[in-house]
């Protein structure tokens, strides 16, 4: 029987999603092995679909969302717009609270739409409405008021953390919170520029409230740590900058300029007592400081604890960019055939919980999971740029716009080679147990395959034959030894160096390349690997999707894996030519099995036409017509330049300026 | 004595360098191992010092150079202000055609300053001066006239080659000049709007005359195949288009923006006979074909031979804008210690000549030799980016532009991957003469180790410390065995290939991955290496310098190399843990030995502040004091918006338009 023909859902899957337009891909779609409808629906649900669907045609109907083929628009405009757009997002209210409350995970899904359309716009609304409004919501009955105004956007939020000066290093911040128990308020502080709050997204034009994290001090001269308060930064009526904070933009980025991000420094503004977020601590009438975590470490992880969150959402949005991404690139190079997809990273999204734990292991995760993403993001963007050749230069075509909007992926809520050293020691931690030969396991049970560590490091590539390597069981296997090996030798490199004198964080220094960071991106991409694999070797696949999703995680990860193979090799997990050239081939081999299932496989997840907004993605594959069309509706295309008297008329006279040499 | 004692010519190199400002840079300054001015000295020379020095500073005070932070430069404005800088240089003429003609390779040096400045108007200039004027000047008796007024820039031109469908793939261009003998003209035709020329750099707003490349028909309706016309396509008195032509500029791109790439349709528009550049062949009255070279194929690489030239500009010019990328991301770094330098391309520039085999060699190596320096300026460039952090990622800081600018170097003059099918081509079209053990050597000696072929297969990786890997002759010696290797193994799947029934083309396209393209890459990092070997162990160089260019060129070809240890194992090259972890081991040494010396040596090569234009880049190191600076200066940063009204007084109601969905 015809796979392709097992369609008992293909009314349903029919009212969901709609045929493409006949072009030059049908012949490649024609090729596919699967149905990508069948896949879509599997892969989503019809929940998610629906949802899509409504936020892409309300999006594509609403003249504030059209595009402007070749309008040179300027920063501020850009900005305007893209604030009029955030706005209007609140008139859609695509979710109710409801429905939030319902299904979180929704929220994730909204970024991904909103991140296809525009990046600067889904950050500009999201970090109002989670990262501004999340710390508010720990203490909901305290700021009820607040919380309210936030949702009917009277007030607009930013989450002021990063100062000029100190980025990642959070512990360095310097801006300051004194409490004054005369006037029961704290006074806010910058003591020089240095300390300026930097970075701010919507803090630049739009923000009239700020989280602001300061070191509290209490009146006994004593330093408390880092808290965040409550501050109000512009008037809500005028937009201008309130009594004593210097507010404003940051200027231009290599992208995501329709987004503002700004500075402030405060000159010993004055908020009232209760504006401080008391999640970690809090003072007294008397100005005495209590909290409930003892540790001041601990406090400050406790203070900071929102930004897993945030690291997990930008898992999430680099995905969808490189969704996008793939979309043009493999649509483009349909007809060259030499194209492999490479995997989305689909890093399960977890929910937030207390239980420490936990806490630690999905810490541990999104400190990884988000480099993973952004830089796969970021290389598979440029690849697929230069895959596009000069069309793909070309800024219609988005490939652009893409790479550089993903790019502060890699650096925000922690530069990825910082947070690295975050999963490495996590790993680092378990060695005792493993020593010791003691039982453990984590909550989400990523590292209980370390409890058979010294039997793994025994193992050796067994495969014989390229079909033998076309199961993700294979590289899995030799991902689990490449973990062992990378944690052995990160941990004596680390007491080598101990032993040599080296202080901890000059031990943890020497032993990042080669060793600890090659340990946390190889435990990531296992675990991103056992995940898919177990998903696709799942009994609930349907059988007509099962060659296709289990190709692509053979491919994902050897081609992963092959990244590490001088390691397998240095270690003895791998010996002779044999292991290296079955991998490649293997990878050559299934490159060349999946070439005729591309195109499907990025129609099941690319945007509409309108969302993807690329002349050479578009879903008729009539590339050269696309841009032709799009470059003859561009602003003054066929203009002389206005400068033209100035070629004409005004010739220079050669060697003029030489004498001022 | 004191090494940085050892300045018998300091007088001299103080009148040609200037000291830098004293700030936090200067403690690294001091550490250096070298006097960064003798180094500057003995690398440049002083001639060309003194030719910087005049550029830079001409540009540096001239108004119309002047930079605008915080200037949000529409496209067109940033077209014109180019336009008017390059006829400007037109007025300082830096070189005369004396001084060009006593010294060619000035004309590189020039290119390597402007692009400094800015690309767009380094490739505007040159690509009227020497792309469009170098095939013209092949016939300069016949066009005397033309050439007159390129130079005095009274016509302004560009060079026509690829169409909206065909970029690489030059020989499907589909342009028809076809000759009719009854008025002694070409008939210059665009088919249809798919082989309209496209991205012609000039062409967008400028370019009155193109070079033109095009079938030619003759008479009897044969088609001799491609060559080049010159066409008017602008009135020089109004700059509008020529009856027949229409042009137009074909919008925004990732990057070079004030350079104006453009596209062209030609209807039937008629050149006199003459117009032929015949480098190739040409007709005679009656329409006759005639050409010095029987094969088409020749024909076609006689009539492209100046892409050569081209690819070598490139690789000067990537290398231009990896000095920028690394001078700020290693200042900005400094106080980091953590960012060990990576090497600069010097790869030779090399003369043309019309001699063969020469040709040849020239043709393999910057077909090589620009992938490599394009993708190292682009992977470094991203590289700088990230470890600048946030600051990075600010445009003001320049290495979005640096990264965007020489983001199409990885694609015009041929796309890197295509091109390095021709360097493995020719390094295959060897093995007969080694299969024969038949003497053999080239021109410029870059192949000549290949004799030893056989030899150099059974070597062994034999360094047994980390200290006999602190010099360049261990990679050195694995990269000959590299080359033969995967030259063996390109070989020999290529013909499996063939044994399988693939055609010639199958089986090319089939042995890429993993082979030719590993190949041509091992290649040319190699003959990098070999160069660069050979000029730090000259008995020439200073002893003062010796031991930091030493180190560089182990850190370059260890590091290099490091991405191809996979294979040295899978090849039996070596085996075991130690060859991994010498080579690993050496390179975090090396970056440990130069750490002190990094700034010293971008000092080196970097250009002054001012066409640097970063403030985390600037020599004096005041990092924030730059960036806070130059943002309180810019346009409006601390204005509130002007559609701020629409923020405080026009509330979204929200879910008004959820009906609509």
């Amino acid at each position: 029987m015809n796979q392709k023909e097992m369609t008992g859902n293909q009314n349903s899957w029919d009212n969901l999603l709609a045929d493409f337009p006949k072009g030059p891909l049908s012949r490649y779609r024609k090729k596919a092995s699967f149905n990508w409808k069948e896949m879509a629906v599997f892969i989503d649900g019809e929940d998610i679909i629906q949802l899509k669907n409504r936020v892409f045609s309300a999006l594509e109907n609403d003249p504030l969302f059209a595009h402007h083929p070749g309008e040179d628009l300027c920063r501020e405009k850009y900005q305007e717009l893209t604030f009029l757009r955030c706005k209007r997002l609140f008139e859609y209210e695509f979710l109710t609270p409801q429905e939030i409350m319902e299904q979180p995970f929704r929220v994730f899904n909204m970024m991904s739409f909103l991140g296809m359309y525009d990046c600067s716009l889904c950050l500009q609304f999201f970090l109002h409405c989670t990262i501004f409004a999340g710390p508010i919501m720990s203490a909901y009955e305290k700021f009820a008021h607040i919380l309210e105004q936030t949702y009917r956007m009277e007030i607009f939020g930013c989450f002021a953390l990063t100062e000029l000066s100190h980025g990642t290093n959070t512990k360095g911040l310097r801006t300051t919170a004194t409490f004054d128990p005369s006037t029961q308020e704290f006074v806010i502080n910058t003591p020089d520029f240095e300390a300026a709050k930097f970075w701010i997204g919507n803090m630049g034009k739009h923000a009239t409230h700020a989280v602001v994290y300061a070191q509290l001090y209490t009146p006994d001269g004593q330093c408390q740590g880092l808290h965040p308060f409550i501050v109000q930064i512009r008037d809500t009526k005028t937009l201008l900058p309130m009594p004593g904070v210097m507010v404003g933009d940051i200027g231009e980025k290599l992208g995501l300029n329709g987004y503002d991000n700004g500075f402030a420094m405060f000159h010993n503004v004055r908020i009232p007592k209760e504006n401080i977020l008391s999640i970690t601590g809090d003072v007294t009438a008397e100005g005495k400081y209590s909290s409930s975590i003892k540790e001041v470490k601990e406090r400050f992880s406790a203070a900071l604890g929102s930004l897993s969150t945030g690291r997990i959402t930008i898992t999430g949005l680099s995905t969808a960019i490189l969704k996008l991404a793939l979309t043009i690139a493999i649509r483009f190079s349909a007809a060259r055939c030499q194209f492999g997809p490479a995997e989305d990273e689909e890093i399960p999204v977890l929910e937030y919980q207390t239980q420490a734990d936990l806490g630690r292991e999905i810490h541990a995760l999104s400190a990884a999971s988000k480099p993973l993403a952004s830089w796969t993001a970021q290389q598979a963007a440029q690849e697929c740029r230069e895959a596009c050749g000069g069309h793909g230069y070309l800024a219609m075509n988005r490939l652009g716009e893409i790479r550089n909007d993903n790019d502060p992926n890699c650096t925000y809520e922690g530069d990825n080679n910082v947070l690295l050293q975050q999963t490495s020691n996590y790993l680092m931690s378990w060695m005792n147990c493993i020593r010791d030969k003691a039982p453990f396991e984590s909550p989400l049970g990523t590292i209980n395959f370390l409890q058979d560590y010294h039997h793994i490091l025994g193992w050796k590539f067994t495969a014989t034959s390229i079909e033998d390597c076309m199961d993700s069981s294979v590289p899995l296997a030799a991902y689990k030894w490449l973990v062992c090996y990378l944690l052995r030798e990160s941990y004596l490199k680390m007491n080598k160096e101990k032993q040599a004198g080296r202080s901890d964080f000059e031990a943890k220094n020497n032993s990042q390349v080669y060793y600890c960071r090659s340990l946390a991106l190889a435990f990531i991409e296992q675990t991103a690997l056992q995940r898919y694999h177990d998903y696709t070797h799942d009994p609930s696949v349907p059988a007509a999707l099962q060659p296709v999703l289990r190709y692509l995680s053979a491919l994902y990860g050897l081609w992963s894996l092959s990244k590490h193979l001088a390691v397998l090799y240095q270690g003895g997990y791998a010996s002779g030519e044999q292991p290296g050239k079955f991998i490649q081939d293997a990878i050559l081999e299934l490159c060349y099995r999946l070439k005729d299932d591309a195109v499907a496989l990025v129609d099941v997840f690319a945007p509409s036409d309108f969302i993807l907004n690329s002349p050479i993605g578009k879903a008729s594959g009539e590339i050269y017509k696309n841009i032709w069309g799009e470059i003859l509706q561009g602003n003054k295309a066929l203009n002389r330049p206005s400068w033209w008297a100035e070629f004409c008329s005004n010739k220079p006279v050669i060697g003029r300026l030489r004498s001022r040499l």
